[in-house]
């Protein structure tokens, strides 16, 4: 089946400091014309940072969008050009305050996909070296040490709302399972 | 700490079809001034149909904001005032072409919690019947088949981005190993 939608004019609805929204006239693929909204973003990088006791460093962020507190990964949004993994060195630093000896690319995952066009790049930091978090002026969070084993149990239960926090966890539970695996074989 | 930001003003940019676009002046935590860039959207609702066998219904769709086919569970956008539980049976039938027995809810995630207020709530479905997929009309998409195993497999190399699907794919994985774990027992 041909799925295509073809972009026939865009037209650009505001130009912000964090999204751009475009509205573009396409063509779908019976050619019938839509519409569809979309929402640009730079992108942006997240990590999972788990010490040698299977300890999560997570931060306890505001979340305007929902007047909630939020527990988090460490995340940061991608300036221009910028490299990922330099991005996930400087925001693990600044947001969650440690030093890490192995920083591992994990997936990448796209947020809401109809709508938004973030990606946003995971990673898995071990070998952690506590030092002192120090976020950017103008960012406003708490830092917490909760148990990999703990994290996993709130997720299952629905208790950790943000997506990208929900992917991390889970896969790295998996990924630090299955090398305890091979150690022990 | 204090990490509540206080609104000031609220300015709606965009009034859309599926997206609202707003700009807040805001007072941090600080006392100083900044502004928050949010969209609003009107939530959502995914599932992920599990077969007796462990296969999932799965859809090939494409996907504007990225121009890519992406491989998803399910899914739509809720209607004002809709029950998600109703909204999900609904897109289970018209998008996979399945009836089931079960259908239960396995957690809320928030898509991207810095500028976007989306909440997609998450169902697993089980005791599946099969019958014809009927989208709607100008949603074009593919139903294929895979089995859950490999479905996990491709979320840890990083071969399905959409977040709601590792999501869901990772927590279907844990739900009926447990179960199948309690019933040996």
């Amino acid at each position: 089946m041909e799925l295509f939608e073809k972009k026939l004019n865009s037209r650009q609805i505001f130009d912000g400091v964090v999204v751009k929204l475009f509205v573009d006239d396409i063509e779908l693929p019976n050619g019938k014309k839509s519409i569809r909204e979309i929402v640009r973003h730079p992108g942006a990088v997240c990590v999972i940072p788990v010490d040698e006791d299977e300890n999560v460093i997570m931060i306890k962020q505001f979340r305007y969008p929902f007047s909630e507190v939020l527990l988090e990964i460490p995340a940061g949004k991608l300036e221009p050009n910028e490299d990922p993994l330099e991005a996930v060195k400087r925001e693990l630093e600044e947001e969650s305050g440690v030093n890490a000896e192995s920083v591992e690319y994990i997936g990448t995952m796209y947020t809401t996909v109809a709508i938004l066009d973030e990606k946003i790049h995971m990673y898995l930091a071990t070998g952690l070296t506590y030092k002192n978090a120090h976020p950017d002026d103008g960012e406003f969070l708490e830092v917490v040490k909760i148990p990999l084993k703990t994290l996993v149990e709130m997720v299952m239960d629905g208790k950790i709302p943000d997506s990208k926090t929900q992917i991390a966890i889970l896969k790295a539970e998996k990924i630090l399972a299955e090398r305890k695996n091979k150690v022990i074989k």
